[in-house]
């Protein structure tokens, strides 16, 4: 709305509220109260206070530094929580006759003020937008903080209403995409990190290269999640090759396999509201449309977790799975310690992917799920560990996080759906054979070696 | 998503899950059962199940007829509502400690699983639109069901959130519309009716002439809520000189004066969800930046209750307010009785204006608010009583319903907030000197009658 | 450009200029002179003269009455035909040394002024639209004025570069087009007409109903010629069928037909100039990708030129073609007098058909082509005649030009240019077999009774 | 179109026509014959054929080396020239009778027959992009080859015709604009080099900056010549600080004037086909509707000839000029001789300033116009020479070619017609009266130095 427009409605407020917004606004002889801010707007009616307020809310919290803005929050957590009165009122009413009628209204009273904040702030210009912006702090603050933990289930909440599957909006990137969207592109890619314009083109403008994001229409500037997709005629086994620069191009009608091979939430304050899935399984149907000789859709993904894991293990669990000096040569992989032979290489293979292998398969977190939040998205969509490569990602990051080692997840969509309910009921980890022969074959070795070496301290065969 | 897609996914469900659906879709050997469909689609989890389930239940429902569809949602209302022993229990943790945690739950817990029915239906192609199909019969079925009242309660709460001003996409509609789109703005005119595609032509592709409407990214082809604006240059007090065939275009620069002369909400299934007042100043912004010479913003409305309220007077009421003869001339105006000269009508105008006056300004319902439905509308929006014309609408409708009277709502943005406050705080209603004064001189000559004539039977001066 | 632009240059004219024109265009105290003005246009090089100049130049031609602009174009045919003085010194100059300077020179010199004067008026704002409708008015004087028709040339010379093949862009017009294309598709029909925004609708809105124009960027609203396409499951023998009310719409994928029933130039100023060929390419290209089952692409087209050539034969030809009781029937038709029982039609269905076959392939004009300009069209275009059907067309305008007969002509891409060529070489006709057969049992049958009847006034055994 | 449709095609070909063709694209077993594929192509009428024969013969051009490039138009120029037998035919019958239609006949036959094959060439796709890059290359060999150089006189009549001004559309290019042809944007910058994505953003995306270009239709992906221009409150004198990365962005409602800095022709292959005017005009039109505060629209531009014009001076002229001092300063500023106190430079400005007006004003070529190039553009387009400044442009180039001067051109739209008449017609150079003085003083002290040292080889006062 324009200028004319507002400052002809700021005159038409009454005294109480021009004093409260055009004080602050534009004279700011005294200090903004936030807090009566707020209440106002929860509490009036108006629609262009409520657009003034909210406006005026938003801004003030943007000037504001990092300790004001906890504070802010903080002030929010604790004035516009439930309404205890009203609780207590309404759980009274449930205890006399829990009539239909009585429900509701117990339904009604429990929700916290802070939702109706929040749905009015997003009245404001960019409102949703800046209320991603909010939460992004809010989120960050709330691992300290309980209280602000609560408060950040309303955003939550309201966001995933707001980003409904249905709003979503898949749009391919490529080098036809205007430079503002292209340079987020570049600044939100965090897995394989992209190095500049060149580099960006060389994934997005080949024939065989394709990347996909999803838009919200409240958001049309910003990316709210994208995967990176390379065309080959192979199932590839390692990242360099795919992003090599004097790679050949290959003629799409080659393609036999979509590669996914990089997929980066970009919106930090939308942690938690779910839309990897969808997008997966909306780029397989736009590629299989487009490109009927695609058979096999998969993606060449890192395991975080896997050196992290290793560390963590008391040294008799290490010990126990792997001998000392593969231990080392391990360790030496997460610095600079690649090994200079191929020998040296070919042996150390199989105990890496047999050691991803039953990480990835057989140790579960309290929920009896894979310790890997990476193998977790994935097998939570319903897809299936396909392969394990050992030496696939030789960036520093890919062997201090990973030990170099990539693994295949494969969406077969004949499976999906089996495969991820028998995940999501049971704990069911689907996997290949490939992969369940590396494990068998790594537990076979352990054992074999722990009968030969029944001290855990002595050296070990593997 | 394609059919070939579709198909896969059925084949990777589990057994359970096909029998279910495939029977039902595809072989329909045995009846289906709609709430084993719904208890699966709340409680499982899956995106595709999700997606077939919805799929299938929506195309069940729009297979029902009107008795089927009556039990089904009878069904959701008695087997969705709210789940009452979870609530007992999230009561019974509140009462032990009401910290935020328990009170959060005790919200979640009230939540009636209807909602989340209604959140998981969306999922299906076009779903909004669907359900707002559903709601449509909801709304007529629940006139005389309480049962389906509360169960409707779902519905606008989560209509309200899907249909929020954020997503309302304005857009001009005009003689480069798409048929499609433009029969519905036929189909759907509620005040003037269109007559046809020549009709509607004159009403959009005159310079002069505008009609803008509201639509849903969800529901591109379907407009929600549509204004027809008349660029003039006076104000208008009569509508069949408004949509005159042969009227003479006014050049865009003369215009002084926008006239809101037809409203109409198109969806029946979105009833109670609020667009027309960010439409209407949504659309003074976009005219006021096109058009920098408009001064005037303002209605040319119907009075609908008009006729209504003064049949349903009680008879010694209305002799109180019209002598025997002006009632008898009001009533034969409701008739094909138009005065046939300029006499009588010239004395019947006082009377009809200021009675309208009366009813308009002086007449309240139980909460104390104006009991003409269009009128509350205007005055809640922030506009102010302009002014009131006897004769302006002479159709059949017009006169039937509001004696011919129109009236002029004005949407001045210097007074919009603080004439919606006052009305929406204290009732207060906005009416210009003109106004007033009619109601002024029709008291006057009522109390003057009354006191000439003591005997309330007797004749009247008026 | 807006008004204040204008105005400005304007002010920088020099006085002649500012005389010239502003005088004219705004006080009109003095008559205009519109040979100076061209005579200006032609010679002055100014950007914004050229601008100003052509826009009055057009305004004023607009303004004028039929004799006003009949006058207009033919002091242009006058005074800006060739200049004979500049061709006369370029001829000299070849005659003494024909290099290639000299002959550009010549070339250069021999075009006529009102070339240039066209392109320039061409600035004007929508100056294509505007000569093209120019050119409509030219046409249609040019019947009767030799030196009209020596103009038309230096336009259609012209056209042909603007509306050369790359401009053309083809579009689907369906019930999502704007309203303002659609109603001049109404307009436009001109082989079966369309009555009316319902009877439009059965034609565009059908999946089994197509229709494609082709647009010029210079006349967005304004399409060039369209083509209306029915999809169908066999090959239709008649356009009743095709347009009844409440025919069956056929499942896209089941169509495996393609029947261009009727194609309309829209623009008679554009006439010559030639879309036809490549937009029934364009749209067979088109549906052959959308939709891979269609096998066959043909027209149902009528026979416009049939009874106009009957009715010219002389007596002795026409009664050596046809029994006095036939041709009796045949004009019958032309009238309200359809056969009203099967047996008659049976007799003269082999009559009409045969005749027509006659007409299409044996009669022909002086550069040795079909006497039918649909046929040539078709022909031209590399089609084949592939069968001839008798009482497919029994609209009052089907009878009277066509006896109620229509033909397919087939595009079968694998024989569309070996047609073409033989077509446009040497006047080959490509006819199916059946057509052959029409043709050979017609004139057995002719003979035959030519034979048993040697003297030509007699009865005829057909 | 598919390569299905284009086979099928082939295979309607008469053998002729496919031997000609198919030998040569898929086989490849004969050398194929360009000149016996033009001649085809000019003479065969097929819609297939053409575009066959232009995809053929394109696709074999682009495939040759720079010698072969030669040797075929060399081949066209000799073999596609004007039919001289033609010619003299049509001669002969003006000689008898120069009626109008010998006149046309004489204009048809003198046409070279490559203006008709370059217009068939044209049917190949992308046919115009791939012609506009043949004739880069023609013209790069028609320097040393006059016979080439009447061809080139072809391609500059079509290329005239098909990018008439109507056809171009202007587009704002910003940081929304496609990667893809922002990547143009940087390579074709002529004039102040764009260092990379980060230079380029600082010249397109601050709300004070803005860059145009113009399109054609069949050219989507490439402009053909675009305009910087910077907003600004006041006149700038230097190109340093309008670039400045440090720079504060002005608000938009500040600024009272568009600095065109920065015009740069794309296509080598459109030489000589006039955008810049056009464009101009077009974007003063454009910013005047955005930004009504607008006052000012003005260049700053360099003066690229000053150099080389003063260095091929004879000696004796240079030195009635300048002194001897001041001729080795200027010198000095082409290397890297930056004058180094503020005195010298002090001194130096009048004496650049003075020259550069005497370059700009008293300096002719042949046909009576300004030596310099940019200032014949400007002056042509009906611009006045407002300013000119010393030091304006320190970069290599800028000292290199112009001794650091840059001027501004001043368009004002109500002198604009006037100043491009005048210098049209009588090579009047429109210049304000500060550029005046400059050149006056300039002079004066020139013949004051004149005077006091009458003999040319003596030192010089300036």
């Amino acid at each position: 709305m324009s200028v004319t427009f507002l400052s002809d409605f700021v005159a038409g407020l009454n005294q109480k509220g021009r004093n409260l917004l055009l004080r602050n606004r534009f004279g700011r002889q005294q200090p903004l109260d936030p807090e009566a801010l707020c209440e106002a707007l929860v509490s009036r009616a108006g629609e262009v206070s409520c657009f003034m307020l909210s406006e005026t809310i938003l801004s003030h919290w943007e000037g504001l530094d990092e300790a004001g803005q906890a504070d802010f929050l903080t002030m929010i957590a604790h004035r516009f929580g439930p309404d205890r009165k009203a609780i207590a009122k309404a759980i009274a009413a449930v205890e006399e006759s829990d009539d239909a009628e009585a429900l509701y209204r117990l339904h009604a009273a429990s929700e916290p003020r802070s939702q109706e904040l929040i749905r009015r702030l997003n009245h404001a210009l960019q409102g949703t937008e800046r209320l991603v912006r909010m939460r992004e702090v809010l989120l960050r603050l709330a691992r300290t903080d309980p209280a602000l933990d609560t408060l950040d289930r309303d955003f939550a909440h309201l966001f995933g209403a707001w980003f409904n599957r249905g709003f979503l909006e898949l749009k391919p990137i490529d080098w036809n995409t205007s430079a503002a969207i292209l340079e987020k592109i570049i600044r939100y890619e965090a897995v394989h990190e992209i190095g500049g314009w060149n580099d960006l083109r060389r994934r997005i403008e080949p024939k065989d290269r394709r990347l996909f994001a999803f838009f919200h229409p409240q958001m049309q500037d910003e990316p709210l999640i994208f995967v990176e997709v390379a065309l080959t005629d192979h199932i590839p086994g390692d990242i360099a090759s795919l992003l090599s620069e004097d790679r050949e191009v290959l003629a799409q009608e080659k393609a036999t396999t979509a590669v996914f091979y990089s997929i980066s939430n970009c919106q930090a304050g939308l942690r938690g509201i779910s839309f990897g899935n969808f997008l997966i399984k909306q780029v397989v149907e736009k590629l299989r449309q487009e490109l009927p000789n695609l058979r096999h859709f998969m993606t060449l993904s890192p395991v975080p977790g896997f050196a992290a894991w290793l560390n963590g293990l008391p040294a008799g669990e290490s010990q126990r799975l792997l001998s000392a000096q593969n231990l080392e040569r391990m360790r030496a992989l997460a610095g600079p310690g690649l090994p200079d032979n191929d020998d040296a290489r070919a042996n150390l293979k199989p105990v890496l992917e047999g050691l991803a292998a039953y990480y990835l398969l057989e140790q579960r977190n309290a929920r009896k799920r894979p310790l890997d939040s990476v193998a977790r998205f994935h097998l939570g969509n319903g897809a299936r560990l396909d392969n394990i490569h050992a030496f696939a990602d030789l960036s520093a990051k890919g062997r201090k996080s990973g030990y170099s080692v990539m693994v295949n997840y494969l969406y077969d969509t004949k499976e999906i759906e089996a495969n991820h309910e028998a995940y999501a009921e049971r704990g069911v980890v689907a996997a290949s054979g490939t992969v369940k022969s590396l494990l068998k074959q790594f537990l076979f070795r352990t054992q074999a070696a722990a009968k030969s070496n029944p001290e855990p301290e002595a050296h070990h065969a593997l």
